[in-house]
């Protein structure tokens, strides 16, 4: 995600050329797909479901400038004979796609991403060694190419997404935003010229990460961001359990939320195994 | 769902045996299941995906007592760079789930319901014909004995789900809610011997309706809502595009939302035909 007082420069890095290059691709991906029958992508079976969300709780951490989710009882069993309860959040919390609008005046809402892209095969680039020693590494274009030498190229289609082994920090304190001692946040995420290559090089439909933010946390320009969803991809962010799945095999099912104007939200991510 | 001055019965039509046999029931099924490799049950390829998710407007319909969708930008490119919404929402509006915890207190939240009951083959029992003449119209036991004369018996971990057609009502003025002189509501639902059936001679996992509640909107008691949540199984409220699937052969996937206590809540629902 992105931090209000870092976010004012994004725009100047999205160059006229790729600004409405993005509009038009969303335009595209926005058409009802339901008619077109999607390449079959689905395993032939599956042994087990793994769920890549959080549980959606206030304790999760957020990045700054957005509130916990908050959950109020309205009708309770003992009052009422059933309960409810009214639910308010930020869009950008807990396990939460990034819409291409996020970013881009006009791009697709979360609402209207193309439902076939939201089951994908799951590419799973794992940088959790180096990140335990580099609290600002970075995917780069060598881990995708290492990535492709052991299984192929990244297939059609595909979420493609970091593993970082951030999630060990949820309850640290500040041990997930990371800051040094100057307030500056430290997290690993996708290097500029990995995102590019993905969008520009290779046929993806999305970019996760287990972290806050698809670009490094300490990254004072929104690289990553203005990459994958100015190029019309969407983002999904704060996944969990990405080292209990495979490298490469799993299918990504992303429950992408339908509010108006969604410009993301939190969302049910599940992978078959 | 559940018009709080009838829900007030309806703890005194679960017995003391089934209120703890459902108890027990829920907790089983809370057991993480990722350990155990569930049946393989998705289809071997999918031609197409369809939403069975409404957009989640303020425009949609609500059960009486529930506030519609509201969302408020925080943040806007123009301002900020970047854009960004605050959602509240009460949890039983839009296409959503019902938790066991719904109706039963101690019983099954919706982020701990069974992740591999979350993908389930789909059996839709259409009753638009005849709820295009009775507003009242049930699903019987009857209109699950000739679906499955037709298909074969239910199969284990299904999700059952009533087409009657409604969602056609949307959009037309009280239509959806569809009120007498006297203010009673008129919709279809699930009989209550057709759920006990469900849940009592089937192994399902859920029920669906692309109606407001599992049980017909002028019933006095909310016997189907018992009959299922009770039994530990979920529900699914307010579907869309039922009737753009087949009877069987589909498969569902439902994003149940995690949010801490969730009684239930919008969930993104596809099926892959």
């Amino acid at each position: 995600m992105c931090a209000p007082v870092v976010m004012s420069s994004v725009r100047k890095d999205l160059s006229r050329r790729r600004f409405f290059g993005a509009v038009a691709s969303c335009a595209v991906s926005a058409v009802p797909v339901d008619a077109q029958p999607p390449p079959v992508r689905l395993p032939k079976g599956f042994r087990s479901v793994v769920d890549l969300t959080h549980p959606y709780s206030p304790g999760l951490p957020v990045y700054p400038g957005y509130n916990p989710v908050r959950v109020r009882p309205r009708f309770s069993i003992a009052q009422n004979g059933f309960a409810a309860n009214e639910v308010t959040f930020d869009e950008h919390t807990g396990t939460h796609v990034d819409a291409p609008s996020h970013f881009v005046a006009g791009a697709v809402p979360a609402g209207r991403i193309a439902v076939d892209t939201l089951i994908a095969p799951l590419v799973v680039i794992s940088i959790a060694a180096r990140a335990a020693k580099d609290v600002d590494a970075l995917v780069s274009v060598e881990d995708l190419l290492q990535w492709e030498k052991r299984h192929g190229r990244i297939p059609s289609a595909a979420l493609v997404a970091m593993y970082s082994g951030w999630e060990v920090r949820i309850g640290v304190a500040d041990g997930f935003l990371n800051r040094d001692a100057k307030g500056t946040m430290h997290a690993p995420g996708f290097g500029e010229e990995a995102a590019r290559f993905l969008v520009d090089q290779r046929d993806i439909c999305a970019v996760g990460v287990d972290t806050l933010s698809l670009d490094a946390a300490s990254a004072r320009k929104f690289v990553a961001h203005v990459a994958i969803l100015g190029a019309g991809k969407y983002g999904v962010e704060l996944m969990a359990n990405l080292g209990r799945v495979p490298p490469f095999g799993a299918t990504i099912i992303v429950g992408a939320p339908t509010h108006d104007g969604a410009t993301g939200g939190p969302a049910r991510v599940l992978a078959l195994v």
